[in-house]
């Protein structure tokens, strides 16, 4: 097995064995483009180094050895020597790209001897000092953990004595000296000397870059892309080159495309005599790539030519890293560059125009979790990098929120109506806060996680929130909360990010959202390609008019419950609940009837002759009341019984685990009558609003939570009956479909049995994730990040479907339905349908429909897009 | 289609279509015996008419009809005929024996003119009318749901004019007149004549039979016997004989073996001119079938025959009913008798000693769930009949206890020293409440299912249990409950039923639990035809011990937690719990150390050289901490923290479905250092008990709630570190198991990847059956009885594996997990390992073992034999 590469072995197709890095080296170098030579350590040595017990093992430490002789060879170098002493960079390079999340070292090979001879060969001692005390910082940092800021001080302190304030006013004898000091710095740091041979040093520096892999911050990133920790990562060792050789020397970096707009012009920067860290570094300022025209104009040419070289071959935005050594220029790296989401709309239909990429193409290089910034606020970018979060949730729903924080929903509303910009705090929300977190900016809870109450109704508002944050010492009683070591009173000032799940203890200016031209055409190509369908989430015609904006094209989901909690039904709702016999019960019911009607009518005709699936009532019945002593007394005074009657009725009516308790279909079996109430109300809205706008409604009845097929034909027969009877009175013709959720093991398990009930499967993979796992979702917040931290799980599986477990019964689930029923309809309504890769399983495993919250509407179309695609 | 049989078409091997009567009946034909000719209405015919809406079609109707024309050609009588009318009866039987659980018409076709036509060709008015009003009062009773207890008042009326108190000496005027008076009773209760047309009367008779398969007594039998509501019954109608002809007839009924001892002696009864209903009926007191012999010699003989005839064809003890009409012998019925666990036992040896059956038919033979009787004091036969029941719960731990109620485990105790008889009531019950249900001779609990703590503890100890009476109201706070109307208080008796769950309020006497040589014997040809081991789940010593002597082959399940609730476990346990970093857990924990090592040395010790498997801590950590207010001051006086803070942390620790939370192997993710302590004292105990007693003791270490391989392997290596160090340090030789519980989806649906880690499987069945069903066991009960009663479920799928949902988990698991590991030890230790019907499903997919409470064991043994015969 062969772990080390010279660039010249390798392409730009490798880059899983060689790093995006690596690849993209041999790839300029097969390009004839001016590449210091070196080669790349694989992304299997790296798997190799961690199976081994992290260690190196002596055949690739031989087979890295045997590359440096090749090199040596080629550069007419050494290692050591000091005539032409071999100097490297040590630079990571994972399959994807991370940047700055792991770590580089330079002018890798000095010593003492090599650089005094390096001093007196060129001539140019300052520069080599320059390079040594810079390789002992970078060793000692990055291979050693000894922090870069004790040698700062040193350097500070010398600049102090020398009365200097810049570096570039250092002399060769103060780096000298300033080296010697970095040696007994790391000495007493150590405990050991600092490594004289270049192999030593070689060895040390490729295992650091392999342990960098392992970082928190390494770690951090790849859970936020979703890189899998098993990639591991490729090591590019290369000839050094030289920005800080003199003045006629230089190093930058430039995007052949304004990242953050996207317009097609040459945007970078540079700096003369410097090595790469210093342009980011933010001691000196770098100058405007433009500036290098004048500086050097042929080297600015040189470079200019190289970047259409590169956009022409890799078809994309290029970020790109270069180095001039006496005039001449060298090519660093080069990758497609990060952008931001109006700049990749923008860039994507240039490309098109410039018949760079075909539509397919275009559409697919678009990250679609990226318009999630463009339909929601954002922070200002430059108020944003003043600010430092104080701490950090779940990004339950994205968008940038900033107002004074209130702790009840009435409180909110209060505020909100006073012009107030609110942030409502909870434990966690509950049905009965919709209003507050309706009229809130943004939302920040303790408990919960991303398909909490609050991060599935705040998405659905396109409202941010950031839930979770178990950090908050929180006291209701006194509206206040302690984070950071912060105590954050009613009417404080915070921001939310709810993007990235960063709170911030201070006021931070907001741009609205906004969307452009390119985000249309791009949409409309999305739609051009898919074959998926895409639906909403939808439990009011508000929202459904916000998803049709986005493009919905029906409903997957109205939630029925969250009907029943508006101030003038929660009491015949209480009254249907408390009832001592199924009379009472439908004297209740027949209250709630016209309501519901109404509610039903309002969605018909929001979305005109799109699909509505409506779920009957599904949460267990105490969730509707009140658990509050003051309340309790409040609701026995209204319905005429005494508090400990109604306290006993309410305490009996307790669950342990309410997540797998009397709920979903398990109501309609014990209360039939809910069920036919609500199918009663479906089905008169549906002729009511057929006969008024003539539009052709096909209500789609949804029965949740079935696990068993004899339970779903109970539930359906109490539902076509009542739906037959109804369309028969009325005398008109209605179309409706009965189906179910499949969100329990064994539905999925025995889906065949069930499908000849059921005209529909609606996958629920929020509970079947819970199921499958054997977690709540709401629980697992407790332990998810021991679990993330002991890299278990690497992603969370309620936001990213797990498809070794939950996408098996899924898979089971559609073929055994499909085996069954050959045209039954199969679509998913979890908050997984909103997630780009669980948007491309579902294309896969054959759904004809995922639907998500009304804002990542646009969010699924571009996935189903990518997936249709992909899979051509 | 065929829907209808004369006795001479069938055939004893047709009692699915035919029923167990239908098919007996007409097998005794075949036999030669003497049976009333007639015929049987199909199985199918029943499903049938359900699925026809409740209606007999016109094509039965006509198949029926043509059968009655044959009868008649036979009998050479007519329907409705006056010179020779055909009478005949009409009785279920359904595929499976259900002894009075349905209904029987006699006498039919009779109506004004035939019985008086009867009445003068007989010569014997009193008896055509004796017959007549029998007939009219069962069809009322039977047919139109008009109660039998109208006519009987009539009857008692008719005594009181007449001054007489015997039905006999009812003249035959008074029975004319007590038929018109019944015929008037009908019409005021129906509100339409008494049908006088045979026919009528046949179909109405037969739907009758066809519907009481849906009564609720039925039902209520199907269900506690695992009948298949699908299954139907048959209908017999046949010629009449009459019993109550004269002095020269009469009817009986009689076992060709004594049902309660087994004793190879003909037991019986009967009556001389009577109709069979009277014997069982108590209005008359039958004779015992011994003086049948004087009575009348040569039908005794005849009898006594046929008795050997049937036995020897059967195989079996036979149930058997007869008709004597003017001295000649009628056979009705014959069936396999039920008989009590002692006879059951004693008949089996017997039959093998007589030759009669193989030793394999004989273990075959007994139903393995009667041998709990065996196992558990059992009530007073007698002192029951006395007795009514006050309510009923679930049947969570066999055998009968009488005791006086208290309310807490204390007060429980405290009474049991002072030498009470108690039965403990509870809401539900704790680990805390272990010491009091140790002194109970009975647990009644208001909530919780069959596998809920109450339930799982009680059968462990072998205790008498009825768990989930939701009827009670309780009232802790007075030490009192409500129940069938009345109020129980501390100190008042109660008996329960722990077979059947009911529950009543007085002292009704107990009969100890033995078991004799025959049960030795059974036992031993089990274990000799059983592949399947058989465990059980102890967590102690004693309860080791008491599973050893019952034949357990080692421990499947040691739930580690049950060990933290004893007083001198509880504080560092609680300690632990509360630790504010690492290193104060790692104290907390080193103090439990010591005492787990007990703990475990003591269940090595008393298993020998059988394998143990112990579970790691399993449950969440907040069961170990105080709810109530006082408890929390206590405890935090004695940790010195105030009792808010201490209730702000109980309060973090909270979780929304505790079911689905943090524990199992999440808490050795989160906390590695708990699953060290515990792999230390694992490994320490049975290296101190190897050197202490020299036996090979090979622990197996289980990991709970495994959902993901990773996790697995995070746990295993830290069990494997400590485990491999300790050994090291000890010097000496130990192997040791690591494994996991299947009781997560996902785990079965991922066992080839889980496999490579564990080096055995234990399904967990009770979690399993709750995440694959998505119901709680503990709040289940909310809604399980509606889904009873709308035959959603037929059976208790904690009490029995579904094998549906359940099981094909299952089966997935136990292919993945051999495709990886061919070598797998596979086991079962959920609440199924001792259900009958279970053991025979695991059996089947190839477990190696099934593990269940030690009183279990028995029947756990007999159905693994069944098991093995039956798929041979």
């Amino acid at each position: 097995m062969k772990f080390v590469y010279l660039f010249s072995e390798g392409n730009g197709t490798m880059r899983e064995l060689l790093g995006g890095k690596g690849a993209n080296l041999a790839e300029m170098v097969n390009l004839g483009l001016p590449v210091p030579q070196g080669f790349t350590v694989t992304t299997e040595a790296c798997t190799k180094y961690y199976d081994d017990g992290e260690l190196i093992s002596q055949s690739i430490q031989s087979e890295i050895m045997s590359n440096i002789a090749k090199l040596e060879e080629i550069a007419g170098s050494k290692f050591g020597d000091q005539e032409k002493p071999l100097l490297v960079s040590v630079r990571s390079g994972a399959r994807a790209s991370m940047p700055g999340m792991m770590d580089t070292i330079l002018n890798l090979g000095l010593n003492d001897t090599v650089t005094e001879a390096l001093a007196k060969k060129s001539g140019n001692p300052r520069w080599a000092y320059d390079c040594y005390r810079r390789f002992i910082q970078m060793y000692s940092d990055v291979v050693m953990e000894v922090g870069k800021k004790f040698f700062e001080e040193l350097i500070d302190e010398m600049k102090e004595k020398k009365g200097i304030t810049e570096d570039t006013d250092l002399t060769a004898d103060d780096l000298k000296e300033l080296s010697a000091q970095f040696k007994a710095e790391y000495k007493s740091k150590v405990g050991a000397d600092f490594p004289a041979d270049p192999k030593e040093q070689l060895m040390g520096a490729i295992k650091a870059v392999f342990r960098s892999w392992n970082n928190p911050r390494a770690n951090y990133y790849r859970m936020m892309h979703d890189i899998p920790y098993s990639w591991g990562t490729a090591v590019n060792v290369q000839m050094m080159v030289f920005g800080n050789l003199n003045n006629n020397s230089g190093t930058g970096v430039a995007f052949s495309r304004d990242p953050a707009t996207g317009a097609k012009e040459l945007m970078g920067e540079f700096l003369i005599n410097a090595q790469g860290e210093d342009v980011v570094a933010g001691i000196r300022t770098p100058r405007p790539i433009s500036e290098l025209a004048e500086e050097m104009p042929e080297c600015y040419d040189e470079f200019v030519r190289t970047c259409g070289v590169l956009e022409g071959h890799y078809k994309d935005m290029q970020d790109m890293e270069f180095t001039i050594q006496d005039r001449k220029l060298y090519m660093l790296q080069t990758r497609n560059g990060k952008r931001t989401a109006s700049a990749a709309l923008r860039i994507a239909c240039d490309l098109i125009d410039e018949g760079m990429k075909t539509e397919e193409q275009a559409v697919s290089m678009i990250d679609p979790k990226q318009l999630d910034a463009l339909l929601h606020p954002q922070f200002d970018t430059a108020a944003l990098k003043a600010a430092k979060s104080i701490g950090k949730g779940l990004a339950a729903s994205p968008g940038a929120a900033c107002g004074k924080v209130y702790f009840t929903a009435e409180d909110a509303v209060k505020a909100s109506l006073a012009g107030e910009s609110v942030i409502l705090v909870r434990m966690e929300t509950s049905p009965e806060d919709i209003e507050g977190m309706n009229h809130a900016q943004g939302i920040l809870t303790v408990r919960g996680g991303m398909t909490s109450h609050a991060a599935v109704v705040a998405r659905g508002m396109g409202t941010c929130c950031v839930s979770g944050c178990g950090d908050i010492a929180m006291n209701e009683a006194a509206k206040q909360f302690t984070l950071g070591g912060k105590t954050y009173k009613e009417g404080d000032f915070v921001s939310l990010d709810g993007s990235t799940g960063l709170i911030y203890g201070e006021a931070i200016a907001t741009v609205p959202a906004s969307i452009g031209g390119d985000f249309d055409r791009i949409m409309k190509l999305a739609d051009k390609f898919r074959t998926l369908k895409v639906r909403t989430n939808a439990d009011t015609p508000h929202d459904a008019g916000q998803a049709i904006k986005f493009g919905a094209e029906g409903i997957g989901l109205t939630r029925t419950e969250h009907m029943f909690f508006e101030p003038d039904r929660i009491g015949p709702m209480r009254e249907m609940i408390l009832a001592s016999d199924t009379a009472e019960r439908k004297k209740a019911l027949a209250k709630l009837l016209p309501m519901q009607v109404g509610d039903f009518s309002g969605i018909f005709k929001a979305m005109g002759d799109r699909p509505v699936t409506i779920r009957l009532l599904d949460p267990p019945l105490h969730e509707f009341l009140p658990q509050k002593e003051s309340d309790i007394i409040a609701l026995s005074k209204e319905m005429g019984v005494t508090a400990d009657a109604l306290k006993t009725r309410i305490s009996s009516l307790h669950e342990f685990n309410p997540m797998m308790g009397h709920r979903g279909c398990r109501l309609a079996v014990s209360y039939p009558e809910i069920a036919e109430m609500q199918a009663r109300a479906i089905i008169q809205a549906a002729i009511d609003v057929k006969k008024e706008t003539g539009v052709d409604v096909v209500p789609e009845i949804m029965i949740p939570l079935v696990g068993e097929v004899k339970e779903m034909g109970f539930v359906k027969n109490i539902i076509k009956e009542t739906a037959d009877n109804l369309i028969k009175e009325s005398g008109s013709q209605l179309k409706y479909l009965i189906g179910t959720m499949i969100e329990i093991p064994r539905a999925a398990l025995t889906a065949d049995a069930i499908a000849k009930e059921a005209e529909f499967f609606s996958f629920g993979t929020n509970d079947l994730t819970q199921m499958t796992f054997g977690f709540s979702r709401d629980d697992a917040g407790a332990f998810l990040d021991d679990y993330y931290g002991n890299k278990i799980y690497e992603s969370d599986p309620f936001a990213r479907l797990d498809q070794t477990g939950v996408g098996q019964l899924v898979k089971t689930a559609v073929a055994l339905g499909k085996k069954s029923r050959p045209d039954i309809k199969l679509g998913i309504c979890g908050e997984h349908g909103g997630d780009p890769s669980s948007v491309e399983f579902c294309h896969n495993v054959g759904l004809a429909y995922v639907s998500c919250s009304p804002f990542r509407v646009p969010i699924a179309r571009l996935a189903a897009a990518q997936a249709a695609i992909k899979s051509k």
